[in-house]
Formats: structure tokens, C-alpha cells, sequence
């Protein structure tokens, strides 16, 4: 492989000629071989977006020199497009402000606009510190890079997939509102409630996550920009973050602003937590309708068996024939992860001292990969599974008819208590409610048929 | 000890004579021998008022006797009173749905209430399970329970006592905001800050968990009631759920409405995860704040040593004159068990199947343990040693004048690479950046004096 | 209520007249009003047995005189019996080396022994710090008390309650060992084992945890003691720790030993975590059992309904009747617990800093919850759930008869291929296996019976 | 793209024709949108190896042709190889099995042994699951990789990146066991200790960890092969799961067992849960490591400056000339992710069902992680940052010299009240202890210089 010669603070760094990143990434690359997970993508086109507008913002404070700051926008532009994707070889492992990847940055922009400007017969020079760099640090870009990305996929991934998964459930609820079939709490037959109804608690519980998150997400607006150092702004222009977080909005469509204290803005990330926390909810969720969706379906022939599910692929490699939930299966592994994600994000974001939190990579790269999981997996349930739902109507009427919980029809007739000695003789004698009913001579037969009618059980009573 | 018989569905039951409860209770009592965590005594008080609202309902719903209605409700507040405590003996391990705390109530009551009842002559008994009990469930009356505990411990408890400390280091932000001090980054010295600036952000992280708590426990508003078995609100009035929110409203003095949608109430708690989500936001900002503090107060020689904290209690049972920051760690450890806390209510609020979530008792156990933990630490950390901070002056100015990063106001100047190259020089000889500027030949004395000045480094310029 | 007056190092404190406690641990009660959980018993019970010992052991080294060790020895065996549990009134939320307990016992043994000093007309007088605390620091006795406490509460609560679960499940395995029934996996049907050989797999889950926590439990049998305030063992005598160890040995029953590096003892809790470790393995073991349980018990008759288990209480308080498997939902909330204690523990643990690590109540608080909660869970479990299972015959027949899985005994003889088109036929026409295999020609109704014989498919075959 | 048309039985499917896969990965690939980790690697080839093993213990029983077995054995070096690693897009999130993943590369295998086949003019045709996946099932074959993987993970990556910092750490507690320096509990100054002293108690921190990782990872040694499709054997020989561990043993060079019982090998994995709690524990006392090393290094002026680290990178884009603790920093990050990756763990594990846990894959991936960051991190932490330690003696020196708490030493022979007055008067009057005791009247200089000799406070006295 061939090298160049590149220089930072320390000294000379020899880095692959064909590479344009400069001297602090190749330290990074040599000092921190941990692990395969690269700083997510997001967050290199993020800090693209965040170096162009630095730059426009720096050129109209008359900071920068303007052939200069559009060389910076110029490379920052091709950075966006992914075009220089592999120039990006940290790992989340580093320090832990983010400081290698947002110098990652500087140094490819500032390399790239150096290109451009020799192309261009220029004579001016980029420095990645004194002009990709300037009036910022990482210690304000990073967490910039973190709420933005962050909303981005919250807003761009989560919710939409969400919505998507909400809608199908909603015309599934709909569509079978007046299939009756049993209830089951404590995994024991209870009430009946229609397909729908249950169906509409899962639909409810996406939309009450919707709104968690939407709500949550809002404090991602707030960006660190304009704190430099220490949150103090130290050589920025007062003007500079507001003005940077308009430009960002400008580039990106959503609405940003500048964080009203600074200090906060390096030291917590109480909003990543909480945005997590309606993630987590969410997660919960989705847990117990994906667990649901595959209870309902179990069988074929010895499981509950009231609904049916789409087959998608051979469910065994030894029991042919088989076919099992399998969407919700990675549904719920995703569950498992956001769990974790949580736990990990919760203690690093507790983990700051004085001036900066220096958790930043592991903390977004963990939220990240929730959003990213969580928008996949709902996606996936959505179109390979939900779609697909159907009672197996047979079963949910055998089911119903069998039931014994109905006899709590009979409560306000009888009370409480006879009412359970007739469920117990139906069940200890293996015969139906009606049968023990009238055996126990609490009711006629037509008493109980006026009374015990499923359909009437279904929603309050005057 | 003597007993008396009572009797339920499943038989007859010897129940201590002078105990209150059934013979569910006796059941549940002698079954489960779990742990020594009774069922929190804020979620029987706010059994008591629903069962009063309940009572009172029905009532006026003609569903249940005015006598009865009225020995209910004094039973009840005799129950709100704290007045038989001890007659509420059962524990948090116990079936998922709280039904047997919820029966423990049921029971309670009605036999208080039928002592009333006898004392004034009546011929009138009550039931538990058909008069206190009437149109509810465990499966709505305990997740109508655990939201309304949830929200008074959020409002009377947590929020109260979260502003209490936020008053505190507004004052102390104000009274420092000209003491000037080295800022630190990844533990190392960095660009200056005053003292109020540091703490101005400790002050943000709380107003942020502040709005953050506030908005996501809007969702506690919502209750299960109406729902009964499974969400259908089989055996109740229709107005009977919205009737009962807006009576425990009246009598609790804050709003709460009936939840829209029934079946997700019964088996999802994903307000309540979320809810703690906000609290973990905050743990974790408290974690910092406390750190902070024990940190900036180590020494009294060889720590850091830029504040002093109140002295409490002799700090070492070994070394003589040893004082130690035992607020910042008794609160440190709240926050640990926050984190904890946070895990199980997540899993837990996962675990629901069809149309129940039989993890309700951990959940709220867990809820109102954080809630509890955060708002009595907060208060004990706020009156015990925020109150007490103050800035040990001499140590922050020597500090301060010895930064090296001091340089960074000369960015502007003479650029990254050169200021790096006088930092370097003054922390490799031992001198003052001052000295290696003029030894570099970079600056003039008179150029560095006009450049560096601290009091010109803690905000942005234009 | 009637004070006297104590003083420690920071001055007067007014006592109540009737407790035996001092100025600091008064100082600790005022100071730190955090929630309701108090130090655990346990730990106190440890503590006097160590003051106990350490007295012996002072007084064998000639460092303190015999008439105080003994005045000491007695007080310490008087908190042992609990005769002074009202005396310690200190929460889990102090100063995070558990200093003020230490102190808490030392002045309660110190003017328990003044007491009997007094009494005994002799003129000495013991002191809390000099005597009672002799030779010791609240950092190497608190962390040596939850050793101790922690061995204890694995070898008497947990694996015995562990041994009695895995005898009651090896009868039942043994009992069922021949009753052949549907597998089941991802839910759906799968080919055929005994009811024995399931619970076979519960059986070898705790035979494999008790290992787990046995072997890992042994790592606590190395004490802190003996390394005093920072672990270099100031102000004790070489043999100390040793000697300590050993009359620990010998009033516990339980072998001790002086930990070979006290600097890990006072600043490590690796031991404890990995404890844990054992018991959230044990946790997800019983998550999984009690979830089975439940599930195989699900019905009565819309249920998969395979086995029966004992009807304890009334399961609803508005469902006459129903039977819920409550013993499973105590289990499995205790299992959320011990999953949250687990994070709390490891964070907590992660928490030390240079010489100590100041999370030790957190840590033991959750390490003896979560013995505590196993122990009786699982003790509960057996007892009121488990001892009770049978096998319901009738249905378990039913839904064997009926598998479509059994058609894997066809692989060998007609490939994967063909089997699943077997199987896929016999679904979609709701006909038996055989009636599909015969149907599509690949077998007849010989073969077919001679192949696919359920007591063959439970074991491998040459 | 080009296409080739492949069958399974739920029909076709067009597959590209450069990738050796076959229809049921093709659909899991279309079917499992869902996020960017793919099935590690790792996972991957111990596949090869175990369906090597099996082909040729299938051969040696009589049930393989040995022309296929050769070829299938063939094919699946060629994978170990990664020469087709390609050739294997499974994400992590597909159905909890693992049965996508086994069929990728039984059809991988199948397909390459054909090309073998075919190019031999051989006529016979391997079929990926009557020959590949003969005698075995996904049920047994993914735990079996779990295993294999995790304990190679153990093994070749965890321990030895263990040993060499526990080496580095033993030299360093060598190198410094003479350099006094006060020691430090509640951040607070204490009594003194050795650099040396304070390094043996990390030292005995990896030594620990390495224990318990070891004999905990004597559980994974046992493998579910054998077992099929829900533990019972079905289609295997009764020695073929000994056998294939045996082979495993053979090929890998480590200890490989045929699990005892199969039933608890399909559906727990309370191994790899007692292995990561290990994992957990190692991580928390990296924590505490890697904070003590960067606080101790703090900065380079206003911190505790007591050590000095190798400065490897520019530490901040805006702050010339600052070093950080990066090393520090990126070990404190892989902790938080091994926390959240054991509460992913902790949770999937305890999630199993009747004859299966369908959490494997989300399992494996967790700790295949943690194994690869804990590894990684430590050898990096290791070279780039622990072996550079070195003590910064004037500062050393001149904190143990001002120290307060030597006054520990006066205990004994004035008592700890006194020694407390002794120390309170020199911190009010900030004068050395030898002056307070003097001035305090109760030592004389000579007795104080006598007593208080830091070089006698690090160990035990008779």
C-alpha cells in the first residue's frame, strides 16, 4: 500500500495515499481496534450537513473566506451523497466525545475542498481545525450530530413504520369488530370481547406510542451548537449557533433550534434517555402483541389455533410441513435489544463529569440501532404478518360456546357466588353452564338463554 | 389466638378474630410467603377512595341500597385514614392481577361496613363482591389504582421535591455567576467557565426532567375503570367508568377521565414505563449533579477542592476528623436503583398476554419505590448539602491562572497548530502560558495580556 | 419523647432516652429521611457476630482487656437474637460504605456493654470507636458483612428452596416419564416426548443453577477484614484478618477466609455480581418453568389444557368460578425483580473509586431482595403449585392423536420432501396423517402404521 | 441480476445465480428486512465445522454415502475457510431458531458439495436437509453453535486479552509497590498506600474475573447436538450426538460433551447467562480500572495528577495542546454496552417456550459482542494506555506530605476523639498535623515524628 506523510499536533502520521483522511483519523484507526461497529452512517451525512452550514454561517458572519467556505460545502455535499463512505473508518469505541470522528470529518472535507480548490487554480488552503473546524468543537458538533440524527430517524423511520403497522391493525379491528370470541386473562378463559376489540387494544397501544414519542422527540430540537469548548461559546460569534440550527433546519426540512443553556447541552442527555424511555414503551408493546399474534395462531392442531397467520417459509429443517410465527419471533428479539439498548444508554448517559459526557458514540450508536430495529422489525411484522391476519372462525366459535366465564352474565341475576357454584358443576361434570344451570336449579332454562347471550356481553350495560 | 370462620367460593377459612379480612385474604395470606414487601399502602388508600367513588357511583346509578352505599363509603374513609393499616397484610408476590388485594379491600370494607351497618340497627349486609365489588374487577380496579398512585406520587411526591432542588441551584447559579473557574473536559483542564455557569446546567437538567415528568405522567389521567373483566365492561353501566373518574377526581382534587380504550388499560403500562423513562432521564442528571459535587468538594488537600460542602457526620469509623460527601452518595445509590427499577417495570409491562398484563403488582411496587427514592433523596440532597455549596475561592483562582488551556483564545489569532505549539511548551518546561508565548516568539507579553483574558473566554464574541 | 445527650467528633446530639444508640448513628437518622428501606436485618445480625469476633480476637492479641471484650461479646450476642432490633434505625440510603451502621452497632453493642458493665459494678467503659470498633473500619467490616450475609442467604434460603423445587419436579418427571404427548415449538405442534421428558428439562434447569450459584457462591467465602480504612490493614495487627476469619468460621458454621488482596475487597464487588450472575440465570430458568406451568394448565377448555395444578383461591373477583395460576404469576413477577436487582448491582458495582466503592448498601440491599424473593418463590412455587401437577390424559391423547408432526418419522424413509407434502395435504384437508400419506401414494396404511408409532419417536434409534 | 429458479416446499423461488444459496434463504432474506447485523461470522463457521462433523460421523454410521460425505465435508471447509462468506446475508433478527441461518448453509453446502460432485462426474446429488442436516435439526444444531462460538469467543479472544493487562497491571503493582501515596475513599484523602498497593487491587481484579469467566465457561462445553427437533433424538442414532462432539473436539482442539440432557439444552441458556454475568462482573471492574487510571491522571494542572498516560492523539478540535484519557474512555464505553447487552441477554434467555427458546439468535449476537469488546478493548486499553503508566512522584510526594489522615496513625495511643481534634485544627488552620498536635498539647514533635511515618501505615502491625 502506498502512504502519504500527514501532520497534526503530535507529529508526522503516515496514511494511505489514497485515502483523504489526515493525521488524527489515522491515529484513531491505529489506536482503537475494538470491535466492527463502525460510528453509524447517520451520523457521518449528519455531520456533513452540520460542517456545510458551519460554513455558510462562518462566510456570512465574515468569518471565512468565501471561495473557502464553498470548497467546504462543495466536499460537505459529496460527504451527504456518501460518496466518500469508506474515508470514515472509526469505530464507536474511541473517545468518548466523538472528538476522532467530527476531526474524521474535518480532515476528509478539508482534503476534498483542497482538491477541489487546486482544481479550481485556487490558491487558498483549507485547514481542517482553523476552517471546517471553526467556532465549533466536538463538544458541541457531536451532540448536535446526535440530536439531529436522532430525530431524523425518529421522525423518518420510527414513526412512519409505526403508522403503517398502526393502519393495518386499525382495518383489522375494523374488519373483524363482530367476530365474538372468548377472553382470556391469566391464560384462563374469561368474558367474551369481539376479534376487534383485542385487536383494538394492540391499535391503541401503538397509537399511545405514537404520541409518547412524537412528544418526546421534541427535545431533540434543541442543538449543542454555539457551546464550543464548554458550552461557554468560546470563539464563536454570539449569533453563530442560532444561526447554524436555521441553516440545519433549512438543509434537513425539520424544525431545529438552539439548547437555551449549553452546559446542558454537552454534560446531559436526558432527552436521548427519555426518547428512549417512549422507545422502550413501545418495545413493551410490541412484545405483547407480537406474543399475542403467535399464541392466537398456535397449533395447528393442538395450540389455540383462533386465528391464522401468513406462511412465509418452511418452518423446520427436520419437521416438514411445519410453519411457525417467525416474524414475530424476530419482533420480539428486537424487544429483547431495545431492552438492552436501554440499560446501556440509561448508564452512559449518568456517567458525565463537569463540563462534557463522554459517552456520546456508545449512547447514539445504541439509539440508533433501536430506531433503526424498531422501524425495520414493525415494518416487517406489518407486511409479512399483520396484513395477513384472520380468525379461523370455526375455532373461535367452538371456543366461545364452550366457555364458562359466561356465566358472569349471571352475577347481577344470582350474585357472585351461586353464579360460581354453577361454573363449578359445569366444569366438574364436564357439561355446559346451560346444563349446570338449570341442574343446579338456580335458573330455568330459558332464564339462562334470555340472559347468558354472548353478544350481550360484549360492551356496558344500562 | 382465636379465629373465626369465614367462607368464600373455594370453602371455609379460619381468619384471625380480630382481623377485618375474609377468607381470600386468609388465602392469599397463607399461599404466598413471599418476601417481606407488603403491597404498597399508597395503592390500599387509593383502593379506598375508588371504592367510595365506586359506592357512590352505583348509588346514584341505582345499582346498590343508599345504606350500603353509605356504610361502604365510611369504611372506606376509615380505610383512607390509615385507621386498619394492619388489616391489609398481603404482599406484593401474589397473583399478577392484584385480585387478591383488591378482594383484601373488598373484604375489609364490607366487613367494617356491616359493623357500621349493625352498630346503626340495619338488617342490611354487604357483599364483597356484589355491592363493594359492583360493575369492577381486579382487572380495572387495579390498574385504575396503580394510575392513580402513580400520579400522586408524581405530583405530591416527586415534582414538588424536584423543584425544591432546582430553587436551590437557580439561587446558587445567580449567587456564583461571576466566579470564574477552569472548566474541565474528559477529567482534563479546558477552557474557563464561572461557577454559576456549571451549575446553571445542573439547574437545566432539572427543569428539563421537570417538563419531561409533568408531560408523560399526563398519561396517568387515563383509567381503567369501566372496563371490568376484560375490557368490555361486561356487568357495569355504560356512564359507570366516566361517573367514577370524575368522583375520584372530586375526591383526590386532581383530573382523571376514563380511559378510551379499555383493553389496552387492562394490558398494556406503557404510560407507566414511559413515565419512568422521565425518571430515569432524571436519575441520570442527578447521578452527574451528585458527582459533580463530590468531585468538585474531594480533598480537603489532594482533591480537587473548588467547593466546600456542609459537614454532616463524622465520616470514618477509623480515621479521626474524615468527612465524607454522604448526600451526593446516598443519592448515587437512589440512582442505581432507579436504573434497576427501570429494567423490571420494562419487562414486566412486556409480559401481558391477550387481555390481561399479570405483572401489575411489580410494576407499581417498582414505580412508587423510584418515585418515593427520587423525591426524599432529591430533598435530602437539596436541604443536606446543595444548600450548604459554596466556592473555595482560593483554590478556583490558582487554579484557573495555572490553565494551559487558556491558549485556546488564541485560535483566532495564530491559529490551532501554533497555539498547540505554546501550550506544549509551557506544560513541558513548567511555565506559564504567558512565559512560553513570548519564549515561542509568537506574541508579544503586551499581545498575550490583551488576548487572554478569562473574563473574556466565558462567552461567545462577536 | 425524653433525649439524652451523645457526642461524637462534630459535637452534641440529643438521643432519644430510650434507645441505645449514639450521636452519629442519630446524626444518620436525621439526615438521611430516604424512603422506608431499612438496612436489612441480615446485615445487622452479621455485624454482631463480627463484633463478637473481632472482641475475641483483640482480646486473644492482648489489645484489649477481658472485661470489655466480654461486656462486648454479650451485647453483640443480644443484637444476634434481634433483642435490640428497634435500635437500628438506619435506612439502605446512608453514606455508601455503610459507615453509619458500623457506627450503629458500634454504639449500640458499646452502651449495651456499658450497661452490663455498670451492672456488674465494674468501672470500665467501652468505646464505640476505640473498643467495639477495634483494629477495624466501617470499609473492611461493612463489606465483610455482606459476604457473610450474602453465603448465608445463598446456603440457608436459596439452595435449599432451589433442592426441595428440583426433588418435587425429578418425582414428577419420574412419575410422567411415560406419558407420551405433542412437543411443542415456536408454539406450533411438533413430533411427540413424554410429559416426564419436558420436565426432565425443567429438572436439569435448577440441577444446572445450583451448581452455578454453589460454585460462584464460593468466591464469598473471602473476607475484607483486616485491611481497615484503604486496605493496607493500618491499625491492625497482622494475623487480624485471619484470626477474624476464622471465629466468623466458627459462630456461623460457615467457612471463612481473609481475602488474599484487600484492596479488591473494599473497592470490588466482582464476587456478588457474579453471584447474581447465577441467580438471573436461575431467574430466566424460572421465568421459562413457571411459564410452561401456566401455559400447559391454560383453559379450562379453550386452553392448551395438558396438565392440571391446584385451585388455591378464587381467581376474579368478578368471574364466578374461574381458577387462575397465581403461584406461576408470583413466580414470574419475582423473576422481573431479581432481572432489575441484577442491573442495579452491576451498575452500583461499577461505581468505585480509588481505595472504596461507595455503592456497598445499594448492592447488598438488592443481592439479599433477590435470595430472599428466589427463595420463597420458589419454596411457594413447590409447595402450592408445582407438588399438585397432573397429567390431563384425556386431552394430552387427543392432541397427539391428532399431530400432524408425527410425519418427521417419515424423513428416512421418504425424504424431507415428501414428508412435508404428506403433512401439508393432511392440514389442508383436515384429514389424519396416515389418511394423507395413503391419499398421495407414498405409503400405505401399513407402513405407515408400522413407521410412525409415537412411543418410537421419543428416543434416538440405530 | 441474473437468475437461477430453486424449490422448497412452499415452491419457488428466483435466487441470483452467483450466490450458492437456496430458496429458503432467499425468502428469509426478502422476508427479514431488518436492520445491518448480520449473523456473526463466528456463528458461521462453527457451522462448517459442526456440518462437517456431522457428515462424517453420519458416514461412519452407515447413514451417508461417503462420496457425499466427503463432498459436504469439503464444502464446509471451503466456509471455514470464508470463502463464501458472502454467500451468507442472514440478519440476526429471523426467526428465533436459527432455522434460516441452518438452512443457508445447509443449502450452501449442498450446493457447493454438487459443484464438487458434479465436477468429480459424480452422479449423486447432495439434498441440503435429508444429507447436510441429516440426524440433526436447527433445534440442536444452533445451540450447538451458540456454544462452540461462545467458548471460542472465551477462550481465544476474552482470556488472553485478560491475561496480558493482568500482566501489564502485575508489573506495574511491581514496579510501584514503593511509591507511597495517600490513598483516597469517598473521593476524600485517607490514610496512604503504595502505587503498587493501589495497583494489586486491579490485578486481583482481572484475576478474579479470569476465574470465574474460566469456570463458568466450563457450562459451554456441552452441546445440544443429538437432541433434534425437541430434544428427544428423533432421527438420530443414539451415539451420534457423543460422536459429533467428539468430531467438534477433534477439529476445534477444545473439550466438546454431548449434553446430559437435551431438553434443557433446546431451551435454556442459563449458561450464557452465567457466562456473561462473568462478563458483567469483569465489566464493572474494568470500570472502576479505567476511571481510577484517568482520574489519577486528571489534568495536567488542576486535577489529581498523580499518574501520567501516553498521550496518543490530539485530544480536542478546539482546545490546542490537550491530551485525554481515550483509552480510558472506550473501555468505560464497550462497559455500558456489555450492561445493556447482559439485560438483552437476561431477558431473551428467560423467554423460552415448551421445547424451545426461539430468543437464540439475539443471544448469540449479545455476547459474541461483549466477548469481542471486552476483548478488544482490554488489549487495546492494554498497549495503548496501561503500559504507559507512570507515576508523577513530585506530586505524589507532596500530597502524602499535606495529607490529613496520617493522622490515623495517633489512634492508638491518644485515642480517635483526640486524633480527631489533632486533624480538625490543622484543616481549620491549615497547618500541618505535626504542628496541630504540638499546638493541641498532646504529642510533643518528637513523639508525632516518632509515630507518623507514612512508611509505617501500609501494612498490618503487631
Amino acid at each position: 500500500m502506498e502512504y502519504r506523510i500527514e501532520r497534526d499536533t503530535l507529529g508526522e502520521m503516515r496514511v494511505p495515499a489514497d485515502k483523504l483522511w489526515g493525521a488524527q483519523t489515522q491515529r484513531s484507526y491505529q489506536n482503537f481496534r475494538i470491535g466492527t461497529e463502525r460510528m453509524p452512517r447517520e451520523i457521518i451525512r449528519v455531520f456533513a450537513v452540520l460542517k456545510k452550514s458551519a460554513a455558510l454561517v462562518n462566510q456570512r458572519l465574515g468569518k471565512l473566506d468565501s471561495e473557502k467556505a464553498e470548497a467546504i460545502a462543495a466536499a460537505a455535499d459529496e460527504v451527504l451523497q456518501g460518496k466518500w463512505d469508506e474515508h470514515f473508518p472509526l469505530v464507536v469505541w474511541q473517545t468518548g466525545s466523538g472528538t476522532q470522528s467530527n476531526m474524521n470529518v474535518n480532515e476528509v472535507i478539508a482534503n476534498r475542498a483542497n482538491q477541489l480548490l487546486e482544481r479550481q487554480g485556487s490558491a487558498l488552503r483549507v485547514h481542517p481545525n482553523d476552517d471546517v473546524n471553526k467556532a465549533q468543537s466536538s463538544n458541541d458538533t457531536f451532540p448536535t450530530a446526535m440530536h439531529v440524527a436522532g430525530l431524523i430517524a425518529v421522525e423518518d423511520q420510527v414513526l412512519p413504520a409505526l403508522a403503517a403497522l398502526k393502519e393495518t391493525l386499525r382495518q383489522k379491528s375494523e374488519e373483524y369488530r363482530d367476530v365474538i370470541k372468548i377472553g382470556r386473562t391469566h391464560l384462563q378463559d374469561a368474558t367474551p370481547l369481539t376479534l376487534g376489540q383485542e385487536i383494538s387494544g394492540w391499535h391503541r397501544m401503538l397509537e399511545k406510542s405514537e404520541r409518547m414519542i412524537t412528544e418526546s422527540a421534541e427535545y431533540l430540537r434543541e442543538l449543542a451548537i454555539g457551546g464550543t469548548a464548554v458550552g461557554t461559546g468560546i470563539n464563536a460569534h454570539p449569533r453563530f449557533g442560532e444561526m447554524v440550527a436555521e441553516e440545519i433546519s433549512r438543509l434537513t426540512g425539520k424544525r431545529f433550534v438552539s439548547a437555551v443553556n449549553k452546559f446542558h447541552a454537552l454534560t446531559s442527555h436526558d432527552e436521548l434517555v427519555h426518547v428512549h424511555g417512549a422507545f422502550k414503551a413501545l418495545a413493551a408493546d410490541l412484545m405483547k402483541i407480537a406474543n399475542d399474534v403467535r399464541w392466537l395462531a398456535s397449533g395447528p392442531r393442538s395450540g389455540i389455533g383462533e386465528i391464522t397467520i401468513p406462511a412465509n417459509e418452511p418452518g423446520s429443517s427436520i419437521m416438514p410441513g411445519k410453519v411457525n410465527p417467525t416474524q414475530s419471533e424476530a419482533l420480539t428479539m428486537v424487544v429483547c435489544q431495545v431492552m438492552g439498548n436501554d440499560a446501556a444508554i440509561g448508564f452512559a448517559a449518568s456517567q458525565g463529569n463537569f463540563e462534557l459526557n463522554v459517552f456520546k458514540p456508545v449512547i447514539i450508536y445504541n439509539f440508533l440501532q433501536s430506531a433503526r430495529l424498531l422501524a425495520d422489525a414493525m415494518r416487517s411484522f406489518c407486511d409479512n404478518c399483520a396484513v395477513g391476519i384472520e380468525p379461523n372462525r370455526p375455532v373461535i366459535e367452538r371456543n366461545l360456546e364452550r366457555s364458562l366465564m359466561l356465566v358472569t352474565a349471571l352475577n347481577p341475576h344470582i350474585g357472585y357466588e351461586k353464579a360460581a357454584t354453577v361454573a363449578k358443576l359445569a366444569h366438574q361434570e364436564g357439561i355446559t353452564l346451560r346444563e349446570a344451570a338449570v341442574k343446579s336449579g338456580m335458573l330455568t332454562a330459558e332464564e339462562f338463554d334470555r340472559i347468558v347471550r354472548p353478544e350481550n356481553m360484549i360492551h356496558p350495560k344500562e
